[in-house]
């Protein structure tokens, strides 16, 4: 079976060919500029890329090129659409309906829709997506991957905002979460490295990218994450604030004059390590900024981003009352040594200890970098949300017949 | 030596004439409604209450109220003004000016003023009860004591928000933490109990009343708070939320068109325990419903209090990367054993676990709650932010001859 995995942005689309008999990836690619002028699309197969420039004015034009270039005689890797047994999509937000991938069919494309209150960014470009591959192979089954839905098992009480009851039950203001799919993936693999039962192990995962967040996973089931009612929330992310004191919102607007609009784009753009150094908020320059120029704002940038994991870890293994394993991933989780030694630097109370060698030849593969008998096992897992995405589409079409 | 201790609101005024030999508290009482009808000064000397009611226009004349009140032959405490050595002033916002109490004299006045922006509800009313005492006694020496100045030792990372570094250096925009004569008296407190240097203590300090924040304290400094740069922030209060995605104050300025002023009142007033519960803010209440009519949104109200005050206790044990004593104080931590319980519980990986009975037992007195052979003790520590307060009264004002 052939699983085509959509994740479609407002004007981007990546998607992923994947042949899951050995979960082989067949073809990756990236359409970019979807709708303005220079679109492009680049494709990927055994690590040749085809590129293919062209105007493309819509999701539905860029995703018929997409399938085109799949099936290219030169440049493809099937023969043909009827190649492609289901497509699986990236859908961000799934409110509270949706603790599982599901079957897209009206009634899913409507709950998809009445989540776009909750996720005005993101859930529309989704449905875009979807909507454009229905037309385009209207036969093919396809399915619905929630970023929020692996942490629907959420206890109440960590769910809960302390706010008026009814803007939970009247405007669904409670936390959501995201990268669930990730949390989901890395903490079964990192079970599986580990060769143990995951419905025996407590796991805190560490999704370390421009975007970040943190899990708590008790049992194989997610029991509290960092980010909230939207992707804002948590720990100081590339260009996000994470949590701060409410207060300093309503302080912006009243003392500095901001509008609602300019408050969400300062505290989504322009804040968290790009905040504070101010210069970059690509991690890769700011590690340099800090140790080779020694740059004091890259330093306290840092030591923020560190600080503010490693509490969360606490708060997880108190929240779990013990912690089996520490698992880092996303770009900088899986490729950052120097963050990972900062973040678990002085962590041994908690039996979290890192082995410096280990940790600096830990680079994007699956590493254990425990430290000599340390209590709490501490895995690189790199993520990959695609192939959680195709093999959750490949069970609910299988299970469909 | 005899300190008088003043704790200014807007409308209100406590006080205590504690005689710092012994640190025996001679009077204490509460003016109510200064500049409103049906002002009402009440004054308890050894359990005796005296109660002048008359009209009170000002902070001045409640100031002169209570001095009569201190000399009154019949229900006073001393023969004459000339008895109180020094006056101690509780003032809320010391900026990041002072990280100790100090004599106060117009530089000190300025920067109470300075102040003013980051506390605007707290500081005029603490400025006015100074000036109307500097009237009454201009020999007298004044000392300002700020709940923020024990936080002051708080290193970059953790009071750095993820923000743009302007909004810190422009406009002060950074975690300041309150309470900080509490969880200084109550540490020193607990170290005493504990017959243990201070310095080589890791002290988690949980203050629960209607207000609430926790501590971390590492050789009994302050190295973390919970609340930030505004009294908001943090655990779930009585009223107000504490940590909540910011991405919820825009929400609910677009979305339900609130006013900052609404959400402002929305979060200081309407939320915490009260907004999840819906029916009490007062913990006494929460507990009656919870305990003995199982309602499910007082039990989930006190999940949640429950719950985030243990995340906060997590992840300052990995602040400090360990902890040696946990210490409850303020009106629900002094007097509520269930509470202590419900914060406890399945904490023992973090070597937190405390006895049934010796909690039980424990109320408004200091106490070790700690299970035997717990690795981290658990004490109720009474807080006394009025002795702590003429403590550095004495302190300043005996280092001036």
């Amino acid at each position: 079976m052939k699983v085509l995995v959509v994740n479609c942005g407002s004007s981007s689309l990546k998607y992923q060919l994947i042949d899951m008999e050995g979960e082989k990836v067949l073809a990756k690619g990236l359409v970019e500029r979807i709708g303005i002028d220079g679109s492009i699309l680049t494709q990927k197969v055994n690590g040749e890329k085809y590129i293919v420039e062209q105007p493309m004015e819509d999701h539905k034009i860029a995703i018929k090129l997409v399938l085109d270039a799949l099936i290219d005689d030169a440049h493809g890797v099937i023969k043909s659409m009827s190649e492609i047994s289901a497509v699986g999509h990236r859908v961000v937000h799934g409110g509270e309906k949706y603790a599982n991938s599901v079957l897209i069919d009206e009634n899913v494309m409507k709950s998809i829709e009445d989540c776009i209150k909750l996720a005005p960014l993101h859930n529309p470009p989704n449905i875009i997506g979807i909507n454009a591959c229905k037309e385009l192979m209207p036969n093919t089954p396809m399915v619905a991957v929630f970023d929020t839905a692996f942490h629907q098992t959420l206890p109440d009480y960590a769910y809960m905002y302390p706010l008026p009851y009814d803007l939970y039950k009247n405007n669904g203001i409670r936390k959501y979460g995201f990268h669930g799919t990730s949390h989901k993936y890395v903490s079964k693999a990192a079970a599986e490295f580990l060769n143990k039962d995951i419905e025996s192990l407590k796991i805190i995962t560490c999704h370390l990218g421009n975007g970040a967040s943190l899990s708590a996973i008790e049992g194989g089931k997610s029991i509290d994450t960092s980010m909230g009612f939207t992707p804002l929330a948590g720990i100081a992310m590339g260009t996000r604030s994470g949590d701060i004191d409410p207060a300093v919102v309503t302080f912006l607007m009243k003392e500095l004059k901001m509008s609602t609009e300019e408050v969400d784009t300062l505290l989504n753009k322009k804040s968290g390590i790009f905040g504070i150094y101010g210069k970059s908020s690509d991690m890769r320059d700011v590690k340099k900024a800090a140790f080779q120029d020694k740059d004091a704002r890259a330093i306290l940038a840092l030591n923020v981003f560190h600080y503010r994991v490693k509490q969360y870890i606490g708060s997880y293994v108190a929240a779990m009352n013990g912690v089996d394993a520490i698992v880092f991933t996303g770009g900088i989780g899986e490729n950052s040594s120097e963050n990972r030694e900062g973040i678990c630097e002085n962590m041994d109370f908690l039996g979290i200890k890192i082995d410096k060698e280990k940790n600096n030849s830990a680079i994007g593969v699956n590493s254990d970098i425990t430290a000599e008998n340390a209590r709490t096992k501490v895995l690189v897992i790199p993520t990959d949300e695609e192939l959680m995405i195709a093999r959750d589409t490949k069970e609910i079409v299988i299970s469909l017949n």
